[in-house]
């Protein structure tokens, strides 16, 4: 009934509007000062720091000890890297854990004590936190030379639970793991019976010219199981059964067999299966997400109405426009949503507002931001009017298009007369001729497409801005090729100064012409909705990138910590096995592997070549562990740490990505039939708008209840 | 009105009702003569003398001339194959075609001449005949030492013309191109792109330490594209980027961006696009059958109707239950139905059926078969009874599953225990003693049960015909075992002797066992359902498998011809190059280019080894590939040769495939949430019946639209 009261109403009703913005919950304590508390930390600046503390403690593992990162990975000419003091990285590692407390502190208030129990992230993190904290002390305690630090495997949690989209999408692969496992266990199914088959069928025999298969692949179980688990990844295809086949083309029959019910039939089940799970995983997120957005903005009128300024009115309950008006201009949001609202609200004449108009007010937050392109000028002169015709045209662009092709095409020609020449021999005159005519066409192309459109309605094009840019650095290139090199004549020949020679930089002008080529894609129907697709796609994998960095992450330094003392024997080339850098998370022992390999594993290889799983990503992580089979102790535990990572890595990842493309493309493909997009207006499509006609507007009922059920909020009526 | 006429009707409805029971169009003649030809084209007799006819023409191959088909395909110890001497296979060729020149003249007369035109498979088989005549004629007059026969390339269309639903799915493959051309463009695009870039990227220099990358993949045009081909297959994945990434670990962004645009999405997008072109292909074929199946009732209907012994009916068309017993006795069905459809025919007392109610007669076509087992015996005494209950319980069947993975664990056992031994020193006693045991449980396990249901009841659950039939074999096995070596005692040893020594027997038991073992799936509910997809999904793969066999044989085909002579200056060791048994067409060559391989060809083999595609069918090809590079003279055209076969059968096959198992699958697992199976009844489930829920019946107008569009029938009203 106060002033003071009035004022706590106001706030709750922008913090509600700005939950319902970020599409945030509104379970939230909403006393004065934890709205403040609460603005704060949802501030820009605070999400910017927690974003930052994560991300630094995330790199910390590039700088830690067993890490050796350096530009060029052959042993022969890199640098030892550099190995920070005993406290450096561990002080900073404190740093950020103390962000990370107040940051759990912080959230663990402001949802309140009763909630906080409720929420296993919460706790998790409260736990991970401890642990990490202890693993710091003992760390320290030893002077950094203990081995094994479980903090750094738990460090990607940080950046799991920060996120509610990737919280979101675990949930939903935890709810496809029971049938993933089914097919995976039938898979092992599959795999021991065949395992049993063969080594009954490839037995050993009196005749040693009849038992190769045997030597070769099947000569006890462990053996057996893993040359058909790797027949399964394609990687040792025709090299598995040739003794076989050698004896008896019938023998093929077997692994014929084989390789269709396990690869064609098992294996692209699994793709149906999460396929099939996953089908209404987006809509069903973009769904809560849109209960969430009608609940803040219901919660915001019901706090609204409270305000004793209102009539009291039996029926129905009402806000007053004023009211409203006060908030809007506190919330912060997007300027043009604020001003779409702002238009409609003085447009409805009426004083008050009941929940449906306030509901429709918030549309416009949903709605396509419709991009209006600004006008062209107008000129006066009948010349200039007919230069802004031809110049405006589309045919001039689809010129620029042709001669983009000729450039590519003769940098294509000069490519391939040059292939075979000495660099003394070659003559770069005729490609820096076609290099200094194409750059002053494509100039010319941009001041005329300028003149024609006039700057503002130019750089309103993505594309043109892409055009543009990569013209004017072009442009710069080449003007510094001329001024150090002089203009191009016959002879004229590269020579190396300074960082960048004149054939690195005609190389490099000519990488950029390649890009520019790219331009053509808008203009081709099928390849902009691919494009598009792709686009989008990229958008909706961010949740499914972040869980891979998480598991790659703790793939890589539990990888530090099993493999760590293995290689010490081999040569002391590499005290430590792995460094990582997310999916290349072996890059820094790559190079040396590979020449051990060569000289000393080739024999160890073949026993143990099981390794080289088809999958494209982990082909760097095979050269790893040939390496690390080298030390052929370890062979065992090596195995089954690297089929864990294909079956997680390739197999379920790689499922998980297809469904999702499969997904997003069949209902973009859905929609392009539906309707022709206009052609002069952009909409800037999100998931919530691809969605947007099949979603389910919440009832009143829904709202309501679980208004009642906040744990905070007490509503008058 | 005559009873000619009236015999005419008749002939014409029982030859409608078989059209409609087989699905086939009736747009054929509809004269006594032309009736008389149809079924007797459409007897078993002679659809199977047709079949048999096209199985000959293409399984001559494998012993006409360039062919070696042996058992052995070890160059070393291989038979040379049998040469058949000229006249022979042309003969048995000359046969076919008189069969198919037979056939196509039947076709052609059976549809009329006007619609014959119309029909562009009738066209095409003519020309296909006369080209492959005139082929022959060429092919007798150069006494068969001609090369180039065209008519081997033209002989799976025989296969491709006989099967409607292959060609139906030729049609919906067809109408995929576009789009799929669409992306394979997409992905020359980013290819060639990508080529380009690579080749600005890693230029010679003139420090020839640094320009590795270039001297081994990027050499030139040809190569650099071969190196990200195969880099798009992922066979060479880590390989091309050691140089470059050896220099600075930034180059592996190149090949990193490269892999996963073009792996990761392009490749999948195909997939996407395959599958949203497929999703509607099986309901449609189904519902054009249904369409085909309604046309052909109502046809018989209408002509029915048309009999002058009906009373002539101003409003409604009528037909008498005597001429439609009459039809029924004479048509050609499964007696199942014919019962059923008389039984209704008689439980229904009236005189007269309107066509509604024909229709729904023979409704009893689309219906489950629900295959009833037969009771099981009552037994008079209590102890049997008990007997009965006991050994008829689910729990008995479970305890055999349990005893049979007794029996898989102990052959497991054994197996480990054995590994290492020699022959000699093998003690096969316990084993002997083992499989003993187990097949004297299994053996009391079938007769207990025989005893508990009954001799029919057991035989009609197809999971005890298996179980059975093993026990059987096992048991024969087994007493021929001792009935040579005696029972097994310590020391018993393994002896060769005539075909199977004993240790051959006793592995060929638990080979069987280990299939026994495969019971248990049906226990399993998951694994049930898997396991039923993938049997559905191996009945509507039967056009997809065919399509694809006519495609490898094309391919097969091609290959010997374009690469007959390449291997001659090799050493003269394999006169032809390819030999072929579908998909392993490749296997004759297989292991002399193997052992050449080694010898000879390892130099060249770095040079081309763009060949090593990564999909695992075409392994084999890879071996002969090499093989043919080794002549180094047709590696260009090889290269073209095998990177159209790797995106028929690698890329676009493998994605057909996935896509009509999603489709089956995803319906599959729909049907599943929505019903229960009930327990003691099975289904024999068949597409049709999948869909049967989502069909749309078609209406009277459409019908009869239909029926008066038909050619030769000119029906009275």
């Amino acid at each position: 009934a106060t002033g003071a009261d009035n004022d706590l109403y106001i706030n709750q009703a922008i913090v509600f509007i700005e939950d319902a913005i970020q599409y945030r919950s509104i379970n939230h304590r909403v006393d004065s000062k934890s709205l403040w508390l609460y603005r704060w930390y949802y501030s820009r600046t605070c999400q910017w720091i927690l974003s930052l503390t994560i991300t630094i403690i995330l790199a910390l593992a590039f700088v830690e000890k067993p890490s050796s990162l350096t530009i060029t990975s052959d042993v022969r000419y890199r640098l030892p890297a550099w190995n920070p003091p005993c406290g450096l990285t561990e002080s900073i590692e404190l740093l950020c854990f103390l962000v990370f407390v107040v940051d759990v502190s912080v959230k663990s208030y402001l949802i309140g004590w009763e909630e906080f129990w409720k929420n296993k992230w919460l706790v998790a993190y409260i736990l991970t936190l401890i642990v990490s904290l202890a693993d710091w002390i003992v760390s320290l305690s030893f002077f950094c030379t203990e081995n094994v630090r479980i903090r750094r495997i738990l460090r990607p949690f940080f950046l799991l639970q920060n996120s509610s989209m990737m919280k979101k999408t675990l949930k939903s692969i935890n709810s496809t793991l029971p049938e993933m496992a089914s097919v995976v266990l039938l898979l092992a199914v599959h795999l021991s019976l065949f395992t049993m088959f063969a080594m009954l069928l490839f037995a050993r025999t009196k005749d040693g010219q009849q038992d190769k298969e045997w030597v070769g692949y099947f000569r006890n179980l462990p053996d057996s199981l893993t040359s058909l688990l790797v027949l399964l990844t394609t990687a040792n295809n025709p090299d598995v059964m040739i003794p076989a086949y050698s004896q008896n083309r019938a023998y093929s029959l077997f692994f014929i067999l084989f390789t269709v019910l396990g690869n064609l039939f098992l294996m692209n089940l699994l793709t149906a299966i999460i396929y099939n799970q996953f089908r209404g995983y987006l809509l069903k997120s973009v769904q809560s997400s849109l209960f969430r957005r009608r609940l803040g903005i219901r919660a915001a009128f019901e706090v609204l109405s409270s305000l004793k300024e209102t009539p009291p009115n039996a029926q129905q309950s009402y806000v007053s426009v004023g009211a409203l008006l006060q908030v809007l201009q506190k919330v912060e949001m997007d300027s043009r949503c604020k001003q779409a609202i702002m238009r409609s609200l003085k447009m409805c004449s009426c004083d008050q507002l009941s929940a449906a108009q306030f509901q429709k007010l918030f549309e416009e937050l949903d709605k396509d931001s419709i991009k209006q392109h600004p006008p062209s000028p107008e000129y006066q002169s009948r010349f200039m009017q007919k230069m802004q015709f031809a110049f405006g045209h589309p045919y001039f662009g689809y010129l620029g298009n042709v001669v983009a092709l000729a450039n590519i095409i003769s940098i294509c020609v000069v490519l391939v007369m040059d292939a075979d020449k000495q660099p003394s021999e070659r003559d770069d005159f005729f490609l820096g001729a076609i290099n200094c005519f194409f750059i002053l066409y494509y100039l010319l192309e941009m001041l005329l497409k300028i003149l024609a459109m006039g700057l503002k309605r130019y750089l309103s094009y993505p594309s043109n801005r892409f055009d543009g840019l990569l013209t004017v650095i072009l442009l710069v290139l080449e003007i510094a090729t001329f001024a150090v090199y002089g203009f191009p004549h016959p002879g004229w020949r590269p020579e190396f100064m300074g960082l960048l020679s004149l054939w690195d930089m005609v190389r490099l002008v000519n990488m950029l012409i390649v890009f520019r080529f790219l331009r053509i894609i808008p203009n081709m129907k099928f390849m902009a909705l691919v494009v598009t697709t792709l686009l989008d796609l990229v958008k909706n994998l961010r949740a499914f990138a972040g869980i891979l960095v998480v598991v790659f992450y703790a793939f890589a330094i539990t990888g530090i910590m099993l493999f760590q003392g293995a290689v010490v024997p081999m040569g002391n080339i590499r005290r430590s096995c792995f460094s990582f850098f997310l999916i290349y998370f072996c890059f820094v022992l790559f190079q040396s592997s590979f020449y051990i390999k060569k000289v000393v594993v080739l024999s160890f290889q073949e026993k143990c070549d099981f390794m080289a799983l088809s999958g494209h990503f982990q082909a760097e992580v095979i050269y790893c562990l040939l390496y690390l089979l080298s030390v052929n102790l370890i062979c065992r535990w090596a195995k089954i740490y690297f089929v864990v990572w294909w079956l997680i890595s390739s197999v379920i990842w790689v499922n998980l990505f297809v469904a999702l493309l499969l997904e997003n493309f069949i209902h973009k493909w859905d929609r392009r039939c539906h309707r022709e997009p206009l052609s002069d207006i952009e909409y800037q499509r999100t998931v919530e708008l691809m969605f947007r006609d099949v979603l389910e507007e919440p009832t009143e009922e829904e709202l309501m209840e679980k208004l009642h059920q906040h744990p905070h909020l007490q509503l008058c009526r």
